[in-house]
């Protein structure tokens, strides 16, 4: 795929130029000299695909702007793509149009992983390409490699998570602050903690998705997102929060996966009560945690900050650093 | 290295037939399938090397059981050698042994590698093998592979943690239940969470040898031990529970490792009052807690049992999958 006047370079193209990708980039450019050193090869950015080439955009050069994604995906020498623009068109589109010329594919967009895995997987495998979407998860904590690379050797039997930051941020403040329900959903839509469509969020959906990944990674399975059992914190009412209180519990909003006694496996998102002393019961604010089970290890629990620019850019580095490795030159 | 006839198979021989050596063979033989399917090649042990092949050990044929450790290391169509006897010699030879002949390592032995990682590293460089040692710091939590790949294209500036569960099971029980200091390492003992010499956990030797290794990971850094300021928990006083516990504060032993702004390391270990609200000073048990920081990620907390037979199998495992990827067949 690569001339060997250009071995000692990694070609990355960047689709998606907000918070995320404007972090990737700003890193990327900043610290070639590390990443040339830990690589053995130079990224080199061959460009930034965004809506609107005239918006100024900190630490990506103006020049690395354009519009035609799907010139940057299809280019044949670019040996890595990484996909932040989220959404599932037409970031799927560029993604398989990427993974068909056998390039590695580093995405952080979990809606987009969740319904079309299956076939992005296979598409990599059949082109002899790669894809990786730590941080469609958790953001910058690592559970994705932890299940499927550090576990190898165990049974992963259950995983039970905290794996959305924004309805923990307004659980918690109505359990810690006893904020009114409805006033905390406003509070965190104006501290921006919601999308402005903040259904995906509200109604367990952001979870769901993240659950099925999950699932995948440690079990081989795929899960429609439809058999994903998920429930929302928009139907709770201060009463809920009230009576929980009362029993010394915790609402928390849990996605949970678990292998059953016939082999399949079974998965939720849905408000739960937590006792005080459950570890994901302890989550404050936007945090993220994630416990789990496997037969040798007993409970391996991770937390981080779930979201954001940085945290989200940290695990897509994390990727890019593993595509390298897996991209054969000359 | 293989002859084409093995190469469906993967040899590995396993040095220790202690608590984690048992928990390692039992695993591979009941689930040979399964580890025949994830790796592609079915795992065929080809001894067990032991002190005393006359004692029982539940889930190890007896015809397994060898004295002959050297034989074992050196054999040339073993693809994995696994040490779990412990101790510096003779595991440093055996571990030198089979590096010398480019074979995959893996290593729950936490001094050995603090002490001759660098040299242990360069002779798998040097031959083409490899040297895996997830198991030896926090059993089955991984944190080495977070902090070497997952955090891959970030920047850890900082790890600190709770990485004895020994010492920690003694600070929680005077700390929480009020048991004064002298009898709560006492109690530890009687309940097998001290060696027979406590010396090592008492006197934060085993801290620093894992602090030590983490060092390395993180940043590259050879770390003697000496250079590790290490005070252990074995000087405090009822009187010094006393006073943090008036401020609110919590008594940990924290190992702590940092970037210093000249580019060099600092790395300690010592006993600690912690705000109650950090997340190391929740740690309860015998639990083990680190915290890592990185530029992008921000804080990643990982936490979990930190030793145990089932725990350090669940890691050592987990290695001897990566290196059975790393091995040439053919």
């Amino acid at each position: 795929m690569t001339s060997p006047a250009s071995s000692s370079v990694l070609r990355v193209a960047l689709l998606g130029g907000g918070t995320v990708g404007a972090a990737v980039a700003r890193h990327l450019l900043q610290h070639a000299d590390r990443y040339a050193a830990s690589l053995g090869r130079r990224p080199e950015l061959t460009g930034v695909a965004v809506r609107d080439t005239t918006r100024v955009r900190d630490g990506i050069p103006a020049q690395l702007l354009t519009t035609d994604a799907t010139a940057l995906a299809e280019d044949p020498g670019t040996e890595v793509v990484v996909e932040v623009m989220g959404g599932i068109e037409p970031a799927g589109s560029l993604v398989e149009a990427a993974l068909r010329r056998g390039a590695q594919v580093v995405t952080a967009n979990k809606q987009l992983v969740a319904r079309r895995g299956e076939e992005l997987h296979a598409l990599a495998r059949e082109h002899g390409g790669g894809l990786h979407y730590e941080a469609a998860v958790m953001a910058a904590v690592p559970v994705l490699s932890v299940v499927r690379d550090s576990l190898a050797g165990d049974e992963v039997t259950a995983i039970r998570g905290i794996v959305n930051g924004s309805t923990n941020y307004v659980l918690d403040l109505v359990a810690r602050e006893g904020v009114p329900f409805a006033e905390a959903v406003r509070q965190a839509g104006e501290l921006g903690y919601l999308e402005a469509d903040p259904t995906e969020d509200l109604e367990g959906l952001d979870a769901a998705a993240k659950v099925a990944i999950l699932a995948r990674m440690a079990w081989g399975v795929a899960l429609p997102l439809d058999e994903v059992a998920t429930t929302g914190i928009s139907g709770l009412t201060d009463a809920d929060f009230a009576a929980a209180a009362g029993r010394g519990e915790v609402l928390k909003l849990v996605a949970d996966a678990r292998r059953d006694p016939q082999g399949g496996v079974r998965a939720r998102v849905a408000p739960t009560a937590l006792p005080a002393s459950d570890a994901l019961a302890q989550a404050r604010g936007g945090t993220n945690v994630v416990e789990i089970e496997a037969v040798l290890a007993g409970a391996v629990r991770l937390s981080g900050a779930g979201a954001g620019g940085d945290q989200t850019a940290s695990a897509v580095l994390g990727d890019l650093v593993r595509a390298a490795g897996a991209t054969r030159v000359g």
